[in-house]
């Protein structure tokens, strides 16, 4: 081979090794199922200014932190959150252990032939079928229970397993935060072992960026192996309303300069964003969008109030989706 | 230029920027500071055996989990936590707000003129001044009197800032780990904010990775900006004993495959190595170096007696560190 021809190929090589890619990355769009107009705008123009060195907005690398609500922000939260169907099938499952339960609200409501309708039940119920499945027992046993439920369960609506469910142009959001530096968190008023169960496979979240409502638990050994009991009880703050900028201070010790919510529950998370002083982004997903998830404001009606004030992006599904699933679900691929 | 000249160019190139740093890894010495022994050889067999690829003990690189004690694990801890001289400088800064101290103990113990001598208080009087000195105020003025704390205070044996008290090997090996793909999380008894205030800058860990007691937040609103405001009370469990693996479990969601600590405090976490069936290193620091450190068993007698049975590896300072700190203390400098 002659020299000339050699360092030809060192040329194409140099070409197609470093070139070419740094050249993609800024030429390709980081948010293709995302509509152009005003969420996407805002968000670009943000990343833009608080990554760009020598910016007055610049924000230095270990400061990027981003925090996401799971449910409604990050996947679909209806027709009830995951969880819950996660209650009701251990609730099932552990029912021949409870006869009594048979004559026993709020267990005879579960058990009955129509037990996934649990819209009459109180707070008070609820938190007694978290407890009555999900205290009680080994952390072991606990986080083999997702993993079986994961495995099978499928959001009967949409008709997709769980972690289909989730939004690719939040995805996308994720992947362009995470390459220009930030990490992000996700914070959920669940508890963090039902998300940990797919966040790493789904979102590229590792299962210690996953804050949510702890359990108490009780350490003990057999023989010489630990065993951590999950004790009937929450670990206070429950990760919820001004418990989420609480959990976010204690696990992170950081305040987002980023926070995307959908609703009153994420309020004092979104208002954290502000916390550091630094240039930041709230953004509030609007479910709007009947035909291809769901159209509610329930449950978002305070913060949907607040954020014209406290200058938080409200993002319409219908409007800034340019699709909702990487997964079209069943009953969409029906219609058409 | 010839070509000739121009192709040798780009061979020096790739032997500089991919050869050598390639083999200069493979043949540097990882752990200098160590000597040869039985600890260092544990560690280098154990690391080599979870990374190398086919290995039957291999553990994918999300399973890589490790955790250190902070305070005589990292870092020396005698004649006094470096926490405890925080308390004392923030008593006698808060002391003219609080006429009454001066006769009340244990405040007035602190504030006496040889008030560095707390060996005769009792845990409830160290836990009042715990809370006196770092509850009712807001968490950022808490991290602030952290930041002017460490800006100066010195230990006051070893005459050196509190962050040069770290020990050069421990540094070594978390450098090591991390190169291996493991994640480093620091689990102290002490508050989180002590040890943030100086963790990115001297072990490299991101303040996320740093495990603590947590005080209880309130949170606040002060027009529309957030306030955390530290409660008279700890978030359960505090960071000791069963508390560390339990606080690991919530906040990392695994179990350390290497955990390494100094005191019966870390019982639970050493024996926590074993939790996720993985092949996995627990080691236990032992100071019997009065020459250049310190001497002391106290407070590590059950652990040094469950170390044999439980295949815990007893790393002996004298033995084990060929040198003990990056920067020599004065005293040590001195005697030379």
């Amino acid at each position: 081979m002659s020299r000339r021809i050699r360092t030809g190929w060192w040329v194409v090589l140099w070409l197609v090794v470093v070139v070419a890619p740094a050249a993609a990355a800024g030429a390709a769009d980081p948010l293709p199922s995302w509509r152009d107009g005003p969420a996407r705008r805002a968000i670009l123009r943000f990343v833009a200014a608080v990554t760009r060195p020598g910016s007055p907005d610049f924000v230095p690398r270990a400061e990027r932190i981003a925090t996401f609500d799971n449910d409604g922000t990050l996947m679909a939260e209806k027709p009830e959150y995951f969880q819950l169907y996660f209650i009701i099938e251990r609730i099932r499952e552990l029912a021949p252990q409870h006869p009594e339960w048979k004559e026993q609200p709020p267990f005879a409501t579960v058990l009955a032939d129509d037990g996934d309708d649990l819209t009459g039940l109180s707070r008070a119920d609820l938190e007694r079928l978290v407890l009555a499945s999900s205290a009680n027992l080994s952390e072991k046993e606990y986080v083999a229970s997702i993993e079986r439920f994961l495995d099978h369960a499928r959001n009967p609506e949409l008709g997709l397993p769980f972690p289909k469910t989730v939004y690719k142009p939040m995805l996308e959001l994720l992947d362009f935060l995470r390459a220009r530096g930030f990490r992000i968190f996700v914070c959920s008023a669940a508890g963090p072992e039902m998300i940990r169960g797919f966040s790493e496979k789904t979102y590229g979240v590792p299962r210690e960026n996953v804050i949510g409502s702890d359990m108490q638990m009780r350490y003990e050994l057999d023989g010489a192996m630990p065993v951590l009991m999950r004790e009937p009880n929450f670990t206070p703050p429950t990760n919820d309303r001004g418990g989420k900028p609480i959990n976010i201070d204690r696990v992170v010790g950081r305040s987002p300069i980023l926070a995307f919510g959908n609703s009153d529950g994420d309020i004092e998370m979104l208002e954290f964003a502000a916390y550091s002083g630094r240039p930041h982004l709230a953004l509030l997903l609007r479910h709007d969008d009947a035909e291809r998830e769901f159209a509610y404001d329930e449950g978002a009606e305070q913060a949907l109030a607040l954020a014209p004030d406290r200058g938080w992006i409200v993002v319409s599904m219908r409007e800034s989706f340019r699709r909702v699933f990487a997964t079209p679900p069943p009953r969409q691929r029906e219609a058409r």
